[in-house]
């Protein structure tokens, strides 16, 4: 998924440095406007797109055929040949799979029951990479803590030999801004817990639903601090922890999960080429990962974005010729407990003497594009708002220039690559996100229609524009 | 929960009926106008309860002290000793549990997978009361119907060894009619496809939600067939299913169930009363079970319910007076799975001299009350119109005298015992109903002090007013 840092805006940022841009533009060889042509195609397959848009099928059979597939799994392997099938139907003038090795994670069972002071069940699931427990599982005290930044002040006496409880509440934000902080919980928290004694972590999930179903999602152990088994909680689970508390008396739980490790395994990103028919070697990067998350089908994350951006490549391979840059689609391994593909891909790419001209990734999810962020040179803001012209009557919002990309693309832009960024509405996306109701029944097949048409017109100028888009600024 | 039927509405009804009880009055001994004082009474305790309500508390308390409370589990035990607790401090004047026996039954753990044509895990929940797979489970093809009707017109050699499928969908409305026509593949699919030969059933969910949670619920094997295990999908899964069949192959299950049914068990009905200080044997009964599902923490279905009314209580017994006729409280055991506790009640209470002059139940959820109906004799109308002008300021519409009253008063009512009905707004109840999802977090407390006013406010004038509700209608 992309990152959801919440983007100041700047009201004044952009129509001064495109004034100055513009000024500036005739001594810049790399800056240009758009053709009109350009914008007319480019409105034009935004249209089609939008008319004949069928996204829904591919994440319909992706999630039907394939269903959940965790890198490393016999699904992965499945789904992989299912990229390779379905994408020799698009039109693209070369693909082909890039080994990628992973390492496998099994989440197991788990079992998570409130032993005291009043008995209950509870819904959990283990963290992406955590150890299990021991066979007989843990039973201990429960200590409570309101944020991480609480645990990480709290003393060794406070947390050894306990379970520690980290009741942080996500926020829901259409910007999905609330994901951010609340993450460092999950993939820091193990560590920090671990650290000061503690013999296991629970979470409240990192989500804002008030549904019964926890929040899977990657931990990140730190080298040299033991390795504790840490769990997610549901909201509702959440509360019914803390609830326990009103008593006075002392609170504790039961652990038990299965969770392990296995070996290394062969995965693959898969790369799709249109080929460039006047500089095949300048790349535009669409990135979206294939792999998911096992407790639902992936649908949302991120089925709807391989099939956005299959869809996206197929109506680009049916314009009357060739783009004039190569667009490429990446559909990469293992992003959601390694970003395995994603360093594959650039190492390899480093090597070769494609340039990457700019990059766009599809993993937010499926709701509405609402907003067009940009990081990319200030020379290249005319075409951003040549861009956003072709945008708005989809609905979306100019913003602004401080865009990163999603995760995948983040080797590439640490390289300096800029990017392009069509938000999705993320205001309802982390009531499911890495959770059973990861589900096509949660998509909207209309808001893939306009996210397709909003791809369509964005990559189409990016590959045809003459002038490029610089440099990732650096800040 | 209450019977969702659809309620046809007679526009001309109420108004013909209610003037016919007007002219008929003066002759009948036992129907009067409820006077002018016991309205104000009614209005008073309305807003008092209203601003002062706090049925969310014994919500939280049942569903964080108790949690889920299957009939006949050391859970179900401990809502009944949190009952007897609980209710002492709310002003009764006599308190007393009456044993019941209720038959205990064990979810276990089940597996669903689909095997062929495409691989890959579902989310189920065994149906409550049925039996277990073998050891080594079921794995067999599947033949889906659209409908039970489908299955019932269905020859014995499409289900001979079959796992049957249906995949009818429920309809999501205010009054929760879609319920009744829907629960029917629940109920009594299992025994339609076991005469048929199947070897297990599996069903869409009754239930309206997305999420990928299962809805439990009762089935009845009928005599004299073969006892197939029974499972239910969520929606989300059973498109997963029907997707299956897209490609024309065989659609194939593995099907894992330890569910089993357990011995008889103790548990008890609560019964607890506001003595009636003119005619302490005309009894004004409102009931609720106290037993719930064990997925979720029965908070909706039935937390509120019992919560609701013992905030009604609390308020009645707060009144500066007694009632003239005895209010009286039951929660009762195991509606979920039998109605033992109704079924003990009510033939304890026709060995009695007390009369049952009318009931009202709380089991539709926790929505806001929209609607106020009645099944009564026509003579009482004006006292119902009278009620209906202290609900109405509460943004409760009238509605007709078609209410036949909630599953546990349903055996004082084929008795002859009148009901009152307040409908609880269930557009999104059964999106969470039977599920891991009725949790306090779906709980809005302002609704439930809506309800407590609205029960209080009925209660009270039913429980003073001169005249009874005669018998429940015949139709």
């Amino acid at each position: 998924m992309p990152s959801f840092a919440a983007s100041p805006r700047h009201p004044l940022f952009r129509p001064l440095l495109a004034l100055a841009a513009a000024l500036l533009a005739p001594a810049l060889a790399t800056a240009a406007e758009p053709s009109a042509r350009l914008v007319k195609e480019a409105t034009e397959l935004r249209d089609r797109a939008l008319a004949e848009g069928n996204a829904w099928q591919h994440a319909w059979s992706l999630t039907t055929e394939v269903g959940p597939r965790p890198a490393g799994s016999a699904a992965d392997r499945a789904a992989v040949a299912w990229a390779l099938a379905n994408l020799a139907e698009l039109g693209f003038d070369d693909i082909r799979p890039q080994p990628v090795e992973v390492t496998a994670w099994e989440r197991g069972t788990a079992e998570v029951r409130i032993t005291a002071p009043f008995p209950q069940p509870l819904v959990a699931t283990a963290l992406g990479r955590s150890v299990g427990t021991p066979e007989a599982g843990i039973e201990a005290p429960v200590v409570r803590f309101e944020s991480l930044a609480e645990l990480e002040a709290a003393k060794p006496e406070q947390v050894r030999g306990r379970i520690v409880f980290i009741d942080e509440r996500m926020e829901r934000a259409r910007d999905g801004s609330g994901y951010g902080p609340a993450v460092q919980k999950r993939s820091r928290g193990p560590s920090v817990a671990a650290e000061r004694g503690a013999v296991a972590l629970v979470i409240r999930s990192v989500g804002t639903s008030n549904d019964r179903v926890a929040h899977t999602g990657g931990l990140r152990y730190a080298e040299g601090i033991p390795r504790i088994p840490a769990f997610a909680v549901s909201n509702p689970d959440a509360d019914l922890i803390g609830g326990q508390f009103a008593s006075g008396e002392e609170v504790r739980l039961y652990l038990y999960s299965s969770a392990r490790m296995l070996g290394p395994a062969r995965s693959a990103n898969i790369i799709a080429d249109i080929r460039g028919a006047e500089k095949p070697d300048e790349i535009v990067i669409m990135g979206a990962h294939l792999d998911s998350w096992d407790l639902g089908t992936g649908a949302q994350d991120n089925a709807t974005g391989v099939a956005i951006l299959m869809e996206t490549a197929r109506f680009i391979a049916m314009m009357p010729g060739r783009p004039a840059r190569t667009v490429r689609l990446v559909l990469y391994a293992n992003e959601e407990r390694g970003l395995d593909g994603s360093r594959t891909y650039t190492a390899a790419a480093m090597e070769s003497e494609a340039r990457h001209v700019v990059g766009i990734e599809a993993d937010g999810g499926a709701g509405v594009i609402y907003r067009f962020d940009s990081g990319v040179a200030e020379h290249a803001f005319p075409v951003i708002e040549a861009m956003q012209g072709v945008l708005e009557p989809l609905g979306i919002e100019a913003g602004d220039n401080s865009a990163i990309g999603g995760a995948d693309l983040s080797t590439l832009r640490e390289r300096g690559m800029p990017v392009l960024s069509l938000r999705h509405d993320a205001t309802e996306y982390f009531d499911l996100h890495h959770t059973a109701n990861d589900t096509l029944a949660t998509v909207d097949p209309e808001a893939l229609k306009q996210a397709v048409a909003a791809y369509a017109a964005v990559v189409w100028i990016a590959a045809n524009v003459e002038g490029d888009f610089g440099e990732f600024p650096k800040n």
